[in-house]
């Protein structure tokens, strides 16, 4: 415990001043960072290659090469992220509830940070700076635990951090990054109720779910997202069709992607070849035993109705109602995103209010859920735990809150 | 885990028709179970007096006894609670956020039930009813585990519950009761997350630790209050001294009350005599070195200011200002209730932005946090925590909230 614990101890020092830092120090912190990194590109896209070469070495997959590699774009694509961080309203010490009660004291319900975050995430370095921005602009220190396969990027990245934050009136200390990669630190991360106020696994199932296995620190679970899209039988089926083409193919590894397809068995010889021919070049379709009576797919078992594939193959199921699609949803589904296609309100409505999801889209797509989408202009990631917060994880979910109350001597009868 | 497994089953159905049920049926529920609790007085009475007398066969001091005795007095504050949470407005369904996208989405942030709560709670038989009635109300099921000195009023508790459910529009099934109280099934709810949203533990430290401990469900982390008082140098001293004494002495027991005085340098000549001819007779002192040299009392250790006492014992500190104030109570609290006595601006200000607790005061005493006193009308305790909710636990805080969205066909770019 002594490495996290020092770590720990920086981290609570440097929370009293950022927890009251003035909005302006944030900003300008951010500024110095963006305009560290731009100075740093060179030193950082060097040490993006060495975690490149060694994960080639190691045999890592091109497609886990390519969430590891940094280039010029992407590096600008960071710090365009700054400066969208930037430009967000700071969530701290703003209210929406004050009340006076009958024996005159004022009641203010004042936004706060929470302390400190922690954040284990897998390859990606942009997650580096996209978490440490989101902490820092909501008054939060944060301690970064990436993976081994991308240290030497992260390393490069938290530096360049840190010489922007020495020119700022931010300390240094609101960032640490746990260098050591060896996993009995990440445990110890875990229990450091003390030092860490949330603990943010940012990867995919198994870290996940190692995470809340082991912690005793409060978690915000994120990202997995095996969602639905049921095609009611009173649906446009145009309007059907280009949301399944949308919520599947736009995008296929993002957790807000379409897994599952549900169709209404009143429509399903009209809609149900429609929907083959809009995505069949690109998509490979698994569906029950009526869905295989339509069109010639290969037959889905239970598995792929539990699967996020982030991949491109849809599981494919002709449901007798909305009730059967609902209970279908709660039951699979991940409390990610849901959506139904109809015209019927009393099956919107009840869609709506039965299914238990984060979002719960009537004729969108499920792609939408996200962010900067949703009008929070960036994101910690997706939360599909119902405690704390739900859904995109923007500034404002980042923060907690105290009770103020002014009084003029008031004692409790 | 087949116990809590069985009972999770049966919760988990229930939920589906719980969480969308009308306010109506659920005040009509709620008041069939006042009804039936009044029709089973006598059995709950008797069955109380059996724990009485397994806990006088116990050695129980005469404090617990008097926790868990049950009287007709008492009762009937069981059924003012029930009553209480009728009149409470229903949380569910509720939004105060509904915006609109650029391209036309329309988002609403819908406040919805968390689903099923588990209570883990020592001695008091009140908290069946009152946890229960709460979690009702906000469309959540409940699994209780009470302590085995309860167990015979427990069960006569909910056995009337049961009876009452029937009679209405919701299902027996919302309320499970673990009457097995072997320890094991405690930890089987703890990993229970299958079947159980959010545990909440109430009753001394060893509980609470142990729940955050072991619990990979959500935890909410209610109640353990080591709350101080600041006396300022700028102070109205007859304000501090009447906020002094019903902080301390208004009820001794409770999670709100004072347990350290810290008294600006400056005035402890003046202040120190007066608060301690108005506490003396009930309450024992234990000072700092300078404080003993002001007022005849015994010396505090490092320890004193560690306890939460629930006693007629009280800390006390001279410190040489503001800051000193902030930095012990942010070292020793426990994040519960907090307060400055001050005429200063400056100074009120700088302790309620920088003390780390849920309600800070100004000039008023720390026993108003309490769900009722806030005006919440009821609570299921008070949180310490920072994730999902502080201070007093209303029905409010029992929520989560999904995102509803509405489209005429849009798709994300």
């Amino acid at each position: 415990m002594t490495y996290i614990k020092e770590k720990g101890k920086l981290l609570k020092h440097a929370e009293k001043q950022l927890s009251i830092a003035s909005t302006k120090d944030k900003n300008i912190a951010l500024e110095k960072i963006a305009q560290s990194i731009e100075n740093n590109r060179l030193e950082i896209l060097k040490a993006n290659e060495v975690d490149i070469k060694n994960g080639r070495d190691n045999n890592m997959s091109e497609a886990l090469i390519d969430r590891l590699a940094l280039d010029n774009n992407r590096l600008d694509s960071i710090l365009e992220g700054i400066n969208t961080v930037i430009k967000l309203p700071d969530p701290i010490w703003q209210s929406n509830k004050v009340w006076t009660l009958e024996n005159g004291l004022t009641i203010s319900q004042m936004a706060t940070p929470l302390g400190v975050i922690g954040i284990v995430y897998e390859s990606r370095p942009n997650v580096t700076v996209d978490a440490f921005s989101l902490a820092l602009k909501s008054g939060n220190c944060i301690i970064l635990r990436g993976s081994s396969s991308a240290i030497n990027s992260n390393k490069a990245l938290v530096k360049a951090i840190k010489e922007g934050l020495k020119t700022s009136p931010i300390s240094e200390d609101v960032v640490q990054f746990v260098e050591d990669t060896n996993r009995d630190l990440v445990l110890d991360m875990l229990k450091a109720n003390e030092y860490i106020d949330l603990i943010i696994p940012r990867g995919g199932r198994n870290l996940i779910q190692f995470v809340i296995n082991n912690s005793t620190v409060p978690t915000l679970q994120t990202g997995e997202g095996n969602c639905h899209l049921f095609i009611d039988e009173s649906a446009d089926l145009n309007k059907a069709v280009d949301i399944l083409v949308n919520a599947k193919t736009q995008r296929l590894g993002v957790c807000n992607a379409c897994e599952t397809l549900l169709v209404h068995e009143n429509i399903k010889d009209k809609f149900l070849p429609l929907a083959y021919d809009a995505i069949r070049d690109k998509i490979e379709l698994r569906g029950c035993t009526i869905t295989k009576e339509i069109i010639d797919i290969k037959l889905a078992t239970e598995e792929d109705y539990k699967e996020e594939y982030l991949d491109a193959i849809l599981a494919v199921k002709v449901v007798k109602d909305v009730e059967e699609a609902i209970n279908h949803i709660n039951k699979y589904g991940t409390k990610h995103s849901e959506a139904i296609v109809t015209e019927s309100l009393t099956n919107a409505n009840k869609f709506q209010r039965q299914v238990d999801a984060s979002s719960v889209y009537v004729n969108a797509s499920t792609r939408f859920t996200d962010g900067a989408e949703f009008g929070f202009g960036a994101e910690m990631g997706i939360s599909t735990q119902k405690i704390h917060a739900r859904g995109p994880v923007g500034l404002e979910q980042l923060t907690t809150y105290k009770y103020l109350v002014i009084g003029e001597g008031q004692i409790r009868e």
